[in-house]
């Protein structure tokens, strides 16, 4: 098989999500990540070096071709593309809805694709299985989220629903934001299950997601009431809220 | 003024970090990152919109140029241009190697500029006042770096220094790295002064950094021994130690 420029094409295309949900697939990049994913994601299409080839099981992919580094740097969504790239069919996530027992995020519309991967990365570290988005959040499938998320984007199920539906659902469990007015986390008494809501990185949590929060929390910073920068990046506070439930419970 | 070809290709050349230093300049973007730098920084040239002049004390500008948006985007360094770009003159790190009644924050190679701007803005949350950086750590004044700070690099000061070097001539401070075989970072004691070093997104702490490091600490995962990701982005574990350092000072 050949790198033909109908392939190419179709790789290429992959970068927006209307091509993605058409096809049902998505690319991932580099030597570790498409390893890690093989015996996880049915694969459709592999573009890589002869040397990944080599020591690479491919008997279970559709389709198999072998390129040279310029080739594969022709389909690369990466400044430094490496080894290899696979186009992978998307995993649907299994419908949950009621997530009483259980820590989960909900994320109202996360833009930033780096964030969104590194939220989904440490959602997983945090054995957190649910992240509940706003249709407006980062797709899951977008190469840069992709990427970001390390291979964690199979362990975690990313659910794309109406936020305001979802938090209507579950009103008989606590709901938590970080909010700059809110109270000192250290000294407020969280719940080890729940839902934890982070907010759109220009504009935080929308005024009609607010209102189902329970319970506001702010990350002091130190020492406090020193002027400082007037935020946390959101992947970033995200990992402080998770490691304190965690923490805690 | 008018954006001539000369100064196109001037601002264009400061996304290098040869012509940066040469003439001692970076560039900044966006109305609220440009306004927050104007009256900390020294402005040598600002391009931007009707509107945003309008609204903005333009006097201690070297040279200030009125753009429209297509203008402005063909100087821009980002995909959606905000109103403002400005030319500011670099702010030398007072040098400091005594740090022994400090929390700071030691980087190894941290390539991402990403990662970098978002360290250094979390590094303001927290009241840590110096990094100190391998000299093939990501350059403070990329143009990717300088956005992500979000106006927090006027307040750290971030110094590129041999940090072998730093480390052996600080060897009576604490000195703490994250590891995967480290200790659960709870369970150990903690100073509230210290060195804390962070290493490269791919290869970690170096063999000649990790030498000096007096307790290694481990981000417990959840929940403890689950497989899940093999590790946190280097700016989410950033921010984990951080926030658990200043809780318990």
């Amino acid at each position: 098989m050949s790198l033909s420029k109908n392939r190419l094409k179709y790789i290429r295309s992959l970068k927006e999500k209307k091509y993605r949900s058409e096809y049902g697939t998505f690319v991932a990049e580099g030597n570790k990540l498409v390893c890690d994913l093989l015996p996880l994601l049915k694969c459709q299409m592999l573009v890589a070096t002869a040397s990944f080839l080599a020591t690479t099981d491919t008997s279970n992919i559709d389709e198999v071709i072998e390129v040279n580094d310029n080739q594969l740097a022709q389909a690369s969504f990466l400044q430094n593309p490496q080894q290899a790239l696979g186009v992978f069919f998307q995993q649907r996530a299994e419908s949950t809805e009621d997530v009483k027992d259980q820590l989960v995020l909900a994320l109202d519309g996360i833009q930033d694709p780096g964030n969104m991967g590194t939220i989904v990365r440490l959602a997983d570290w945090y054995g957190i299985k649910n992240i509940f988005c706003s249709h407006d959040t980062a797709d899951i499938y977008n190469p840069k989220v992709v990427q970001a998320t390390m291979g964690a984007l199979t362990r975690v199920n990313i659910h794309y629903i109406d936020l305001a539906d979802f938090l209507n659902k579950n009103k008989n469990t606590p709901v938590y934001g970080t909010f700059l007015d809110g109270k000192n986390m250290y000294e407020q008494e969280i719940t080890p299950h729940g839902i934890v809501v982070m907010g759109n990185e220009g504009n935080g949590i929308r005024p009609e997601t607010e209102k189902f929060i329970t319970k506001k929390l702010y990350i002091p910073n130190y020492p406090a009431g020193q002027e400082t920068s007037e935020s946390l990046n959101v992947a970033v506070a995200t990992a402080i809220i998770c490691a304190e439930f965690r923490r805690r419970s």
